[in-house]
């Protein structure tokens, strides 16, 4: 799939790809290889014949052995654990060259620096009733029966479902949303993950070429902002509530039937099953999995997985009625 | 009262208002009382002898026993407990009954897909300033020397005192805000609360016929969601000053000169006393009762209800002596 | 310095600064004395021989011993360790009358009753890309290259520097803001900060005469809220990176290379050192003081100092060995 939001400015040879202005070490490459044309930059498991892709956790070793990339960038210590004639690219820090080699592709995705070519929403939008002052910019598309209000601004290439509601003064970029979907007033989608690599004097941004899918029957509440994703999509599943204040990083993955309450916060990479909820102002730490039908109560704070029908609670979160005993 | 922001489009008959699309189970009503005319939906204590009411939990009691109702939603196992002259209805799920009551009285209570016929805000009112791009809805008033910001919505038949402050980007909607309040950027008042009927594939939502009250001398932060009641009003009492991104949840009620810091959460039907002060980040559970000269300190979280004179702190919240001791 | 955000209406008589409407307390002064002119309203340290300072917490006595201010506000049981020629006055509630004070110099300074001379946005601008529906103060300054989003408020006196981004439905006012400074969607920069003087009936605004200064190379997410100063200047460090839905104080200062992640609160008045990491909603409580290479756990409550190079978490906050420990 080519990326909705995105341009990638590739192909590039191998050479061009890795070199940059940054001083970082590579395993040498022979003058064969520095020619190879490579179109993408992807994960270890969706990388094709054409693509580099990354590996800088020993948890990702058995999918590492499996890739078809035509080259890895990853530690020293990790090259025996890749195919045979997969290119081996070696880096003291390897999502700083990831980073760098993913901006190369595509550079429009590391600052959001607004599209200045809007639209005032017009009639090229049949049966859709919009408020004042609400721009579109190129190749947006809106389902019938969608209801927009005013001030509101919708970047390029967002797709909208049909009988969806958008309020007034939200924001809208690099998403698709399904039918039937609400986002309240206010509510930020699209934007960058907070993700970069931090250095002395000036931070390296990490570009962030994924996007957000609302699918349908969601909602979105107000002041509500939920980030895109890096390589990966950030997702809200079906008939899944979000109320006001909420904020979902980059790259969560939200299951169908969940309602999450006001001011939660869930941090980068995690992932959600079904049927979840969460009272007011949880938190939930990145990278983490939490199973079907948990229930996490009202500002607690979830630093390890939990198990699928969990009943959870607390600072850090345990079990509910042992949080009850003991506070009792 | 009229409700000031959503049409009632009753009278129905007992038998319009109860046949719906869901597959629920009534109590047998004879022919006669099917042609029953009725007005409204109100609680227990509020209905008249032309309106319906209903009564979902024990609590409720001694207000079921004196409701002049002429009709009532209920549990089977409540249906004792009502009037002898009271029609009785029963259902498994009376929150979701009364839910689609409710939606047939005031459809349009159900989602805010905002007003569509705003006008820029013009010399119609006389003697305040605004800014740039705000937009009003129909029937709206605003006192004497209030000031409005930019890019500002206040949609239909919201009311405005005299002295009034409202910032830039702040959406109003289904509310009434007396005089010498400041509204600052960013805040949203008057969405319908965070309520709805969970459903396997499609949420019920609930219709939320209430508004926002703000009282005299108020202060309302950056950022802040106030959401309207459901069947109630949700109130921010005199002299009261809520902080930035505090979010106060439907058919919440806080006292007269209350202080509530940043990024507080107050989920829906909590009642607060006069003279609370709540720190940072704290949050309290919904369906509480505060007291007053109650202190809560900062990133609280309260699950019961708190006498007046009260000083608490912790997760959950406790004597705010114990908090510090447990803690040295 | 003159304050470039409140035009200061002084000079004032010493008579004239100390009348008022309210039945305060204070020391007798000389006819002489009376007829003083006063400049201006200054902290203990920066007050020249034409100012008056305050002086109300026994904490700073060292500095009020060595102040130059020709007159100072302070409780009766201090005047003691004035220096001998600065005129004494004493009241017991030494912030209202620094306040009211403070008022009379900057009437401006109390409400933030959003300009209502903005113009949009346009070629007086040179090399500057700018979004729809834009709007700027008297006297803004914009560097080259920068860009600006769409329905974003930029109020008087501004400065923003070179090849900054800021983004849509971004409110600024009272703030500087250096190069390359990122401001995402939905912040709001510089509004007054949350201090006021509790009363029945009424609570009295406490003046904010201070900006926000935001150096170079920062990031300042989506939602998040940074109030000016009182009397002070908000810093936000060099290279610091804000996320979402984050809530600054007035008076907050913070070093440089800082991370501080989604939804993460600090109250009035408290600084950080430099390459402090706060994890997402850890709340610090104000007057605080963070030193330099702190971690802050996420979903931490942090209610005392913490020095430098130490790792926390918890609520109240304490050693992260110590917390993990407990909560194994």
């Amino acid at each position: 799939m080519n990326n909705p939001f995105f341009k990638n400015h590739g192909p590039f040879t191998l050479l061009d790809l890795l070199k940059n202005e940054f001083d970082l070490k590579f395993s040498p490459i022979n003058t064969d290889q520095n020619e190879y044309l490579i179109n993408d930059v992807k994960n270890l498991t969706d990388a094709s014949p054409a693509d580099i892709t990354f590996f800088h956790s020993i948890k990702y070793k058995d999918l590492a052995k499996k890739t078809k990339a035509i080259a890895c960038i990853t530690k020293k210590k990790f090259l025996h654990l890749l195919p045979k004639n997969c290119i081996k690219i070696f880096s003291d820090n390897v999502l700083f060259q990831t980073a760098l080699v993913t901006a190369k592709f595509y550079p429009d995705s590391i600052v959001d620096d607004n599209n200045s070519n809007l639209d005032i929403i017009d009639n090229k939008f049949k049966n859709i009733i919009t408020g004042k002052n609400t721009y579109v910019g190129k190749n947006v598309s809106i389902g019938e029966k969608s209801k927009i209000g005013n001030n509101s601004i919708i970047e390029n290439n967002v797709i909208i479902g049909k009988n969806c509601i958008i309020g007034s003064n939200v924001i809208i970029r690099n998403s698709i949303i399904e039918d039937d979907v609400h986002i309240l007033d206010g509510a930020i989608l699209g934007k960058k993950g907070f993700g970069f690599i931090s250095n002395i004097n000036k931070n390296f941004r990490y570009p962030h070429i994924g996007y957000v899918h609302i699918k349908r029957n969601s909602e979105i509440g107000c002041g509500t902002t939920i980030d895109r994703g890096s390589l990966s999509i950030t997702i809200i599943g079906e008939n899944t509530y979000l109320d006001n204040q909420v904020h979902i990083a980059h790259n969560v993955k939200i299951g169908n039937n969940c309602i999450i309450a006001g001011q939660v916060g869930i941090a980068g990479s995690t992932i959600l099953g079904n049927n979840v909820s969460i009272g007011g102002q949880a938190g939930i730490s990145g990278h983490l999995k939490i199973g079907n039908n948990v229930q996490i109560g009202g500002g607690s704070g979830v630093i390890k997985d939990i198990a699928d029908n969990s009943k959870v609670m607390g600072y850090p979160a345990k079990d509910f009625k042992k949080f009850i005993r003991k506070n009792r």
